[in-house]
């Protein structure tokens, strides 16, 4: 399969250029019978677009989804799901020079290579965080299902930005709080530090990077395909295509390295009734399968390349070293508006493997 | 595609248990023409194989690769080469307990879950790190073909292990050092802590995780298929598909959250009429593509969960808590074992997207 | 993979029902700097679109083409290739009876059980004929492709309309005359024959079957990989997709059961210093690889199943039997406007095998 | 996906050689909990086997299937089944000569271009009807889950050799006698007839083509994932990868081409509660889905390419043309001992589609 579709049984195929006419998504062997509406889709969409705090790009666009197929009578068909969001507020000409003088850190020079000087450069084309629209706009279909079905809920939220780590909150917090700061943190306290340090950045023209967290209740034991389709496996692949993702770790992560076996291991118990464990340093997932215990994944970002502060490129006709500084409407960290990706990518894939341990059925019959 | 198997144009297919028959690999799509042989891939079997350390399980496994098909006059044929190692000293009577008393960290419970019942458990079945043998053998398919086309060199070594980090090793010391001790670590100085530690907590009854560190030189520009299929999106599916692996990282990788913009961005220059980057935060990974700078992947393994020490796990007939103690021939850690896997792993989505993006031909011409 | 996506390097996503808003294709994996415009499809769609004559239905669709994506100043970029028509002159209250009452021959029964209800009925909704037109809009992609890369030429046409045969014509017929009449069939007078008879069968309320042939020249030998993925497999693959299609056959097909090993045997010759056959009884295809020779495939299409002619069918609510008549605006046969389907349904399969293959690069540089 | 691999979710891997060690095949994906044997491998491998009559190859091979994983305690774990046959009785010296002559209707010129020489010739390597075993051992897998889950019953037999074609029998003289004479026909008439067709041929140094059915009973409504994926397209795709095949049609197949609408459409009717069609000109499937009528396919082979009367080919050393004789132990006709094939092939499509659609489930339980 090519590099722009994903899944198995819940397959996601995402097209579109930044600047170009739109961005959009097609879902495949979503299942027949689910209530889905474009409301639903906007939602998440609306929590992914930009312009909306200080802390985001100002580009102004209203991302209005339109579900062009796969939906009849308010239900699933079981037919392909295409939505897409028209391109508006534009502003290519920025971009131009990126394709002879590559911004440091982004794609410009591998896409040059790679594609021949036939990339869409405008608005990094291809690139850009904002193809991330066709996950969250896919992601709304699979969280939705998950919901409906199996009363799967995924939680993302800022864990880190700047080095400031959020410390004190509860699952309640994050239940209710995280969409309630610019940043999309859980821990108010922590989520005033970073927006101070945003801006402080932002004013010297440079960006920030950070750590989102995301926590899945509800998952039943048994989802994931060891050893190359297990879970963890899927959700990284899934995460790296989240642009700027530089790490992924689940339950204690790259801290379990340092922990001894009797540490680490998450000692079984019962408890009404039912198989859990005391600790979850796991993260929910052992030999590549979900554990019935809270799914925990998080995801490094780093700092967006995009900076107003001069950097040391070089200029790709004259081969010379050149100084740049990238103006236009950048994020100075993309952190926040990753919070409800990181939520659409986890749900894509955990939809998929539901479908295929056969836990939701071809037909959701009412 | 099922779980058991990899890849789009360089696949890997894994099939055998710990105690079965055998463990075994087949690789569909290798390249008409490579020369291979037993020895190329006994070589790298060599290296993962267990007893021949201090630091290592002692179950002595003779692990003699047999290769069956698709190799003719000492020539890869275009054809499927199936490739298998036999089991011959088992023990499977120690396991048979924790069908129904599942070990804390390990596979048991959710493989019992998930198939019904119906798992091999003996020496853990598919869960076993003996099926780690089955990338090694394709891994090394795929190391002798990107080193013959390409010349690309992939070199795997203990960064961590209990918290002790090697610090001061050269590229020179990675070829030439990274074999020479007990814990496949350049930094000798950091490999004696490691062993000292690790002998300790086998004294213990405990165990260690660690990092494992990927360098691949020689790379061009150009592998990966963004978005899904980015080369960070496939190479950290694959590697999360080596049992204990809890987190992958790129370049900086989690650090790369508390940089900023313009510490972490890779300014260009030109070397030698070449463009390359003066720092490598990105770890040869930019846009999901390979920017011809060394490819640098970061793997954390947690400690492996088969301790002697005494640990709380329940009955699954009684539902009753329990205690258990892991007897066996267990490896106090798994990370110097691993570095061959991870070599293996990285050598197959790397020959792969080589493949894909047309920097190896479908028949190697002599 | 899920049923709507076809293609391993060439992959084609069709979406839209056909009283939706609309049909669309996305191809994933065209090489990028290929030249291509609207014009390029669109040409392919006016061969395929309804209303153009009085062998067709009178659905007055104007079926104009917009590319949404992966297309930059006129050339492929190697991103997703989006490409849809809007659906216009729909009439979908004929077809609300067929959800219970279902015509046979067609899927609306079969819709039903599958999708649990939730079939989106109008117009037989992915289950129209309309929705091949997904198959040529990346259908015309990869005609250009091949023959801009190869120089192949690929030209289907009618052979066979209810059991009138094309006898007389040659490959310059083929070439000139198969879209200078209605029934799209190189022999002229058969042509004429065809057109009276389906003129008959009209106005009785019936309808025709048939067959259409497909030659391609210029193929170089070596496309296909055997044994699942041979090329007469994916090609069958694919063209049974195509609604109606009830038999697939190359070269000398099920003739060949009939033969002697001595008659079908094709026998190799030098010409022009040239390795040929001197007959071409393997259709250009043997051992799943194309050798060089034309490719020669024939496809039968049963009679379109939505007839005037009074029917029994079965009433799903009462259980029991009633009777139908098919009213609407359907085509006494589908061969004519089957024949650009065909060929596009072979170019999408030809043109993945030629990149897999090798023969068309990633980038087409100029 | 490269071609030796088949299916989505119960997934074929062939290897193997004809003259290599063994020929083998993988089945990833079976669900766990199915009671499995070597004997139930054997019983299908045993039809298939060469030596068993005069009308077929001398060639005299035991056939032993081993299962090598993915079975235990009887069961099959959800775990890969690796399954393999060694090779004994093998004379390849005759072989090497067409390496340089190829024979006319044979691999051996396509696979020397496709693979660059390094194909391995013996015994026609992978091209060879041997490979099929692969395909029977798979089969047999499938076609135990397709009887133990759903009661499938799939039967396939010898329609048509030489142009002597089955015309009375009864599904209970398809079910009782397809395996009671040589050519494997339910006919008893046309079986001598054919019998001595066979025997004349092969005096003649000759072979002969022929036709096999395969009808399927017990199907449920809704296997098939339309467009792409459709029960006639992965059907067809899978039969095409049997050597010799050029042709396959389902229920009235290339006859429907010349029906008018009204003798073609099968009406629905109720009997026993039921919803039934008079007629299956349709062969079980509509619009891509299995309509829960008997399933109807009909296969075409072509007579075998190597036989002794002589032909002409070209040397490709010399490149000019020359006379060649094949001698060695050659089938006068596949047909009969591709009935278990047929079979064999249908199964391991069915099972992939029973899974995708839901009606077996990942774990059988008792």
């Amino acid at each position: 399969m090519t590099g722009n579709i994903i899944g198995e049984r819940f397959v996601v195929v995402s097209f579109g250029e930044s600047h170009g006419k739109c961005v959009g998504a097609v879902v495949d062997g979503c299942p027949a019978g689910l209530e889905l509406s474009e409301a639903d889709i906007q939602k998440e969409l609306d929590l992914r677009k930009p312009g909306l705090s200080s802390v985001t790009s100002p580009r102004a666009e209203e991302d209005r989804v339109e579900i062009l197929s796969g939906v009849f009578e308010g239900r699933t068909t079981g037919s392909p799901i295409c939505m897409l969001i028209w391109n508006k507020d534009v502003d290519s000409e920025p971009y131009r020079m990126f394709v002879n003088r590559p911004r440091p850190g982004h794609a410009d020079y591998v896409a040059r290579v790679k594609y021949g000087g036939f990339a869409d450069w405008r608005g990094s084309g291809r690139f850009s965080g904002r193809i991330t629209a066709s996950l969250v706009m896919a992601g709304a279909v699979a969280k939705k299902l998950l919901s409906k079905t199996l009363g799967v809920e995924i939680m993302a939220y800022t864990l880190e930005i700047g080095g400031v780590r959020a410390k004190n909150f509860t699952l309640e917090d994050i239940r209710n709080k995280r969409y309630s700061n610019e940043v999309r943190c859980p821990d108010e306290v922590a989520a005033n530090k970073m927006i101070k340090r945003i801006n402080e950045v932002k004013d010297e023209g440079d960006s920030l990077g950070g750590i989102v967290e995301c926590q899945v209740l509800g998952l039943p034991v048994g989802l994931g395909e060891p050893i190359f389709s297990a879970l963890d496996s899927d959700l990284s692949k899934a995460l790296f295509a989240i642009p700027a993702v530089k790490g992924v770790e689940f339950g204690a992560g790259f801290v379990a390295a340092k922990l001894l076996g009797s540490q680490n291991n998450d000692p079984y118990a019962i408890i009404d009734g039912k198989v859990v464990t005391l600790t979850n340093n796991a993260g929910g997932i052992l030999g590549g399968i979900s554990t019935g215990m809270p799914l925990i994944v998080r995801v490094a970002f780093k700092p967006p390349s995009s900076i107003a502060k001069k950097q040391t490129t070089v200029d790709l006709d004259s081969m010379k070293e050149v100084e740049i500084s990238v103006k236009g409407r950048h994020d100075p960290t993309v952190v926040p508006r990753a919070v409800p990706v990181v939520e659409a990518v986890v749900a894509i894939v955990l939809a998929d493997h539901a479908i295929r341990a056969g836990f939701i059925p071809p037909v959701l019959r009412c």
